[in-house]
């Protein structure tokens, strides 16, 4: 099958672009002598995750227990859940536990420790660390370290911090920064557990863009990316990739064009696109997405998804458009400003190489 | 079941709010002396349609093709699919037809009426008009609507507008003032092609802002809110309805805290929310949604989710937070900003009356 025979809107996911992605990532973190532990929070596939493990059921990361029960079900036997469960989804968890499958838990909280050292099943326990994002975690320093720690007891298994504030670097220097405070915050506090006779096997961080520019990941044992593997606008817009990395694109069609105002509407909308408008604060901002012909190629000029409703995208050009080429069901391609994002409102993966449909992979949404 | 037995993220919505909210759709647009045609595309449940077409399967709206042959598949008979399709999905929209479903479609370009016209699938069409959301539509004295709906032929039968625009007012004499422009949009395109010897037999129009505060909707055949049997923030923010009228909500726990901060995660983020903002341009932005208790109370002060990631929700408050009683596991309930793209997000509804889950009603995503 053609890309151009297939129902819009629908995601198209290009593996040439993606193994691309995959190798590039997996050799990198390997020569910085790290475990690559991807997080499937963007792909939530069962066929990427083995590509992204080299070709094994490898040790995984995910974000909801909806992905840790799937990819369990694929197979996977060490499963990281990177972010904070409610106490009352420990006993689904468990379940996984009992199938034989190696659950790692994430908490910053006593309470939540206590939730998890008390319950019957045995799960390894990262204690969640801030390492500037100020989202979650506590401080390197922090009297709570060891004390979470010693809570967890037998189940503390190490320590983690994510750091989400390299999105909002604009050079490559700032990403380089960031990178070694992930490292250091990640490091030092395993140096002071070390320090107080507590055993750390685990010292884990990840994001794509520290990922990508870490310069060393010195006492480091392993890495979490995700985004990566499909890359998007957004990531090409702080130095993450280049615009040729991104593997992921919505189809969609014209279904209307407005001539004397230069415009178009395609049958992707904010569902179809999603909502997410990272690049608002990019160099470039790309509205709600980046409209390509069927090659992938700007041929409509500086072309982007200006506003969306429900199932309408209004695209509009730089340049005058030639409606002779734009009519109703002529079909683009569409880049998001946030792949993880945008995936999640499609249930499957047309995988492409070149302009053929060479398989169709699932994905797990949902909780 | 009681709602806090639910996994979180889920999507609860409020039986009794509900049937208030559409009785009071119902019984304003008959008092107008109008046909009621609901549209779906916000519940994409065949249980709300069914209460919404008063207890029958009665004429319906959709955006979708998939909510088109599901609505087929729950016995509904009369559909409007109210965005434009790309000529290479009639074949599929004809499967319904050959299924005995009346298929009514809406069209603004020559090309497309043109492949509407000569398919072999006989389709209602209407033609749609700008009556002033500049989204899609011809004008109303454009010489392309006799020109359409002469192609069109035997399928043309009506007119149809949107008024989208009526979600940027602030206050109701400003509903009231688009509410006229759309009814006589669609009234005067009505005569000019009656004028001219065309049978003009729908005039539907359709906003929730409008339909709600329109004082006349004369010459109008039938009406096409959707939103409202829901309904937001922000539609409480432009005054279609109150707080009190919002019937779904996002159930979600707390999985973090941090009390020098006053502020606490809850696993309620971009994909759970969606990343819809548009309380920002509302009086009160609400961020990505308001927090309130498992009775839908404001006890937290202004509580909102000021931030999000993919599944984290960072909510803050204007008082002071007791942590007392916000430890992780707390139930929170979270209302949306846009109904329709939050909602999409999920494939059922948790039914609640008071406290206690009543139901699981199922909805229809994707294309």
């Amino acid at each position: 099958m053609r890309i151009e025979d297939l129902p819009t809107p629908c995601l198209l996911l290009d593996k040439r672009v993606l193994e691309r992605n995959l190798a590039r990532m997996s050799a990198r973190i390997h020569a910085l002598g790290v475990h690559l532990r991807p997080h499937l929070k963007t792909a939530k596939s069962a066929i990427v995750a083995r590509i992204a493990t080299s070709g094994e059921a490898g040790g995984i990361t995910v974000s909801t227990l909806a992905e840790a029960e799937y990819f369990a079900g694929h197979g996977f036997r060490d499963i990281l859940v990177a972010a904070a469960l409610s106490p009352q989804k420990l006993d689904r968890a468990a379940k996984l536990v009992d199938r034989g499958v190696d659950v790692s838990l994430i908490t910053d909280d006593l309470d939540g420790a206590r939730a998890i050292a008390t319950h019957r099943a045995h799960f390894n326990v990262l204690i969640e660390l801030d390492s500037g994002d100020h989202r979650a975690g506590i401080h390197a320093d922090s009297d709570r370290l060891p004390e979470i720690a010693r809570v967890l007891g037998v189940k503390f298994a190490g320590v983690m911090t994510h750091a989400g504030h390299s999105y909002g670097c604009r050079d490559i220097a700032c990403i380089k920064q960031i990178a070694d405070v992930e490292r250091a915050t990640v490091v030092n506090a395993a140096h002071r557990l070390r320090d107080s006779g507590i055993e750390c096997r685990v010292v884990s961080v990840g994001s794509t863009p520290t990922m990508t520019h870490a310069d060393s990941l010195d006492g480091v044992t392993e890495a979490r990316p995700g985004v990566y593997m499909f890359q998007d606008l957004y990531q090409a817009e702080i130095g993450s990739c280049t615009m040729d990395d991104i593997a992921v694109t919505v189809l969609s069609s014209v279904i209307g064009k407005n001539e004397s105002e230069n415009r178009f509407l395609v049958d992707a909308g904010a569902l179809a696109l999603s909502k997410d408008r990272s690049t608002q604060s990019a160099p470039r901002d790309f509205g709600y997405g980046a409209v390509w012909d069927l090659d992938n190629e700007p041929v409509f000029g500086n072309c982007i998804v200006e506003r969306v409703w429900q199932e309408h995208g209004m695209a509009v050009s730089d340049v005058k458009l030639d409606f002779r080429a734009l009519t109703v069901g002529t079909r683009v391609r569409i880049g998001p400003n946030h792949a993880c994002i945008t995936a999640a409102a499609y249930d499957r993966y047309y995988v492409v190489e070149g302009g053929e449909v060479v398989a169709e992979w699932d994905r797990i949404n949902g909780w």
